[in-house]
């Protein structure tokens, strides 16, 4: 087991009616907030009256930042910080899912960054000095976000996708009522959970050896995504599946998995390459490369992990290559059965544009930990999954 | 799934040589330690060394208070509390297993409760308005009391052993070295996986229905324990067994498991008044105790639990009542495989004392989530236990 440093600071309100705490959180940080959130479902489906009618309660002051995308775009981050320096934003609350919290995190990191702030993503983490606090209220299960310092922005620009990691980014507290993802439509659900399955499977394709608490973990978050995916599709308004996939979302991504060893997020890296070109949904994108992902890599050198995650998450028996390959073949199919698409062509995405996005991909170098790869691997990756 | 608010706030430095962050983390808190310790293995095995040589370093004050018991006793609590009063303590040092720890999260509560300090454990948690900044350092492990806000305390005069439970009672930082547990003598280890054992069947055994991420993750830690702990008994130096032994201790009892769902804890409060009246090590009395609550638990009404729990964790197959029999008998044989006793008469209980201790054990009234019980249930499951 590798050495690591467990700060998991967040606080999490989990339940119904857990809203009715917000201003106890907020005033502890402040009382001129933020309110950051995206196109409006939050309006239509009456969160944002009740944050509102909260909030004037305690004569909490509230500048608004509507319209966040969801890949959120870094002229939203500028706008979000000239707001906070124009009207002295204390706290930043992010009303949404996963994007519209990496836009909070990045506007609260911003704030203090001393030049524009998609340096911070070329830079890298150690430009974060100091960062506005941040609270969330969760209203679709995915990203984890809402429990971590991870934040991915996009500059269309560039057609760069790039994320940022720091302690000082994950909210202080966030609001997760599962009865407010009671209305994500079928497509945003699916992809959710695919988003859930590859936090989980980045982190447990690992080289690390001796990660055994780290996987069996992994393993029993999996199969939770397996036995709720479903279940939320069919019953939307399914209180403990919405509940089960809200909270596996937070922990898989929250350091309980990673700690200890060494993560892969190649597929992550391939994933921003698409969707900074197409624009396309996060968990789609995943739902495709992952087990194009999977079939380039496997090999006899990671047979055993390919085995190991074969029986112990889809209950197959056996070691033969068979296995491992029929191990890839349930993600498929579990990811179709949600109603992903299964290439990048049904995506929209065009053939030439493949190597350019190899070539973004490896920005920074190689990636992936499990196993290396270059421009070429990946590339052979895309073109798997195309 | 219930309710819950997660704030673990604990910052682990997990690994070898995590000691060198000390005086780092504790001058966030003050310069004026008391540093609280047992019966002196710290000071053979060098850590005491280690840690006077750095406080030193940068001028921390260190009142010491040594000799805290296995079955931490109440008197050492106060006279903590007079220590930190006349020296103005400001943070509390515990380096020790979960005795040494629970002390100083006792003295800490104390040092702002008016009354005498066994009141806190009558009177409830609610009393518990403050308490001074505790960090650890972790020598053994088993209670998890390095991540959590429970302590447990003994009262020899009235033979009652007692926990309180409090946030503010969380450790601020938790230095864990695996390294430190490599000369814990094959009996204190094999407590130790007990007592981790027990803490994740408190919380598995649960009433609650729909705890399904829950109970898949208490699973993967109690498949840890059975991994590594014979190996933590057959090579003391291994490191990675240690490690996730170590590690697994913290996330058993963190809130994690338990969050989301009622708990069971009636296999502690009768080991409590066990160890009370006799001063029997925690693991072992929950060694004998744990089974023979399975034992009288079981119904038809308890099924369905008994035979996830065989399936899952022990690899039975099958449906039937002996499966859910087959279950209860690997735990036993699993305990009595680490060297555990099998009875309570090998502990040198007296078959007269029972009822004394059933007494005892239901003192603030019936115990138990899973199943509720009464004086005469919990008579019923000693007497199964001698």
């Amino acid at each position: 087991m590798d050495d690591f440093t467990y700060a998991v600071s967040t606080k999490i309100l989990f339940g119904r009616n857990k809203i009715e705490q917000l201003n106890e959180e907020i005033e502890k940080y402040g009382d001129t907030v933020l309110l950051v959130y995206g196109g409006g479902s939050i309006k239509k489906h009456g969160i944002y009256e009740t944050v509102m009618n909260l909030l004037a309660k305690s004569d909490i002051e509230c500048v608004e930042l509507p319209g966040v995308q969801p890949n959120p775009r870094i002229e939203t981050v500028r706008t979000g910080i000239q707001l906070c320096k124009d009207h002295e934003i204390e706290v930043l609350l992010a009303v949404g899912g996963g994007s519209v919290i990496d836009c909070a995190k990045t506007i609260a990191a911003g704030v203090y960054y001393d030049g524009d702030p998609w340096n911070l993503f070329l830079v890298g983490d150690s430009a974060i000095r100091a960062a506005l606090p941040v609270g969330t209220i969760l209203t679709l299960a995915g990203t984890g976000s809402e429990m971590n310092g991870n934040a991915v922005i996009m500059n269309e620009a560039t057609q760069q996708k790039f994320a940022i990691h720091h302690d000082l980014l994950r909210p202080k507290f966030s609001i997760l009522d599962p009865t407010y993802t009671f209305t994500v439509p079928p497509e945003h659900t699916a992809a959710g959970i695919v988003d859930i399955c590859s936090h989980i499977l980045e982190q447990y394709f690992s080289p690390t050896k001796d990660s055994f608490v780290q996987d069996r973990l992994a393993e029993g978050l999996l199969k939770t995504c397996i036995h709720y995916g479903p279940v939320a599709l069919r019953e939307p308004t399914n209180y403990d599946a919405r509940a089960q996939l809200m909270w596996t979302s937070s922990l898989a991504l929250n350091g309980l998995l990673g700690y200890g060893k060494a993560t892969d997020w190649a597929t992550h890296a391939i994933e921003h390459a698409v969707s900074a070109a197409y624009d396309v949904t996060h968990g789609l994108g995943l739902a495709v490369l992952t087990p194009a992902w999977m079939e380039y890599v496997l090999s006899t050198q990671t047979m055993d992990r390919f085995l190991e995650y074969a029986q112990n998450v889809w209950g197959l028996s056996g070691s033969t290559d068979t296995v491992a390959r029929q191990g890839i073949e349930k993600t498929k199919e579990f990811f179709n059965s949600l109603g992903m698409p299964s290439s990048l062509q049904k995506l929209g995405v065009s053939e030439q544009k493949l190597k350019d996005m190899a070539t973004v991909a490896v920005t920074f170098g190689s990636i992936g930990k499990f196993q290396k790869l270059n421009k070429n691997d990946v590339l052979a990756i895309l073109k798997n999954a195309y």
